[in-house]
């Protein structure tokens, strides 16, 4: 990594490129490979003590995809985007994920579990008194959305389109794609493929207040 | 961007290099070029509706840092790493911010703003009634979690390491920082800079549950 393939200029270039797209092209499709690389940015990406506390939901049927646009406001892009992925929480998330988790930790470091008391400990601790007031659903909510990040940005490197929506009635989809019974909560969803040729937000500028009032130096 | 500089392959090696670095090399500094890209991917990160109902602060300071620390668990990330960034909301968000988001529109679009009502009207609209029970400052959070997710990413294909942090006490960052009285409050905070050469976790395996287990195909 000390010669990284993108420099700091391209990086600002990819992140002005995106935009939340509204009109996607219904005919134009992910291919295998860049669907990879997209569905892995939600495996790797970082959450709270490596907690993972979610599940992802793909959904390609287009009569699902009709049936999930009525609950969303019936914004296009639930049918006319290549992918569409529900991204939801493990509900009521306790000490029995963190035993989940220390297990897998054995699995994949090969640490004897009597070295991570410690670290279970610190987690159940961390969920049983956090330093802030906090729902364990809350919490999830908030590892879910850097998942929604690390796949906006890689949708963004790869030139592929996407648009993150919180225009639809959770308990709906919930419903639509069992996922209650499941133990899951959808709690945002995002489409991704291809811009339509005439989506005229693709042209215009992004509007982000100047960096001097949304960042600010302490020292 | 038909000819986007990663490949999936590349992509995935640079989500798997990166880990929430617990050992930092305090006399390591991030350049002027890498921060000017890490700062702007908070800058240009996406928001519900675009509402950036955030703000940023950088603590390079020695001294303060010492004293953040002392209310972050004593972690040594806080004062180690290059740099030290506090993510916070903006408190009570309402209609007074879309305003200002509007009127922003019209600066940076040159869009009349009179054909900004229904836009106006979406996102007041979904604020005062939106489809999940919700309070303001949650929203915001969730949003505050994306700016999360681009900052990791971009550190990771500068080759920067990172470590986000839930482990403090943000009323106590707020106070020392003065941020309440800005109307801010920190909600996660996160160290960056380069990995010690004896911090032993950046060698351990990434510990994530199965594909199967965390995204499932429903067609």
């Amino acid at each position: 990594m000390n010669n990284p393939d993108l420099t700091p200029d391209q990086i600002i270039q990819r992140l002005n490129w995106r935009y939340a797209t509204k009109k996607f092209n219904p005919s134009q499709k992910i291919n295998n490979d860049d669907w990879y690389a997209l569905e892995q940015s939600l495996v790797l990406a970082p959450s709270s003590f490596g907690q993972q506390p979610w599940k992802f939901f793909v959904i390609r049927n287009s009569a699902l995809r009709q049936q999930l646009q009525e609950r969303a406001w019936n914004q296009s892009q639930v049918v006319d985007a290549s992918h569409l992925v529900v991204l939801a929480i493990k509900q009521d998330v306790n000490a029995s994920d963190v035993d989940r988790y220390i297990n897998r930790v054995v699995e994949v470091r090969q640490t004897p579990k009597d070295q991570l008391s410690g670290l279970e400990d610190a987690i159940k601790g961390f969920l049983q008194d956090p330093p802030f007031p906090l729902q364990p659903d809350d919490w999830s909510t908030r590892q879910v959305y850097i998942a929604l990040g690390f796949l906006l940005y890689s949708a963004a490197l790869l030139g592929i389109d996407a648009c993150p929506m919180e225009g639809f009635i959770p308990a709906k989809f919930d419903e639509v794609l069992g996922l209650t019974d499941q133990g899951y909560a959808a709690k945002v969803i995002c489409a991704l493929g291809y811009r339509s040729e005439d989506d005229k937000l693709a042209k215009m500028n992004k509007v982000r207040y100047e960096t001097e009032e949304v960042l600010q130096y302490i020292d």
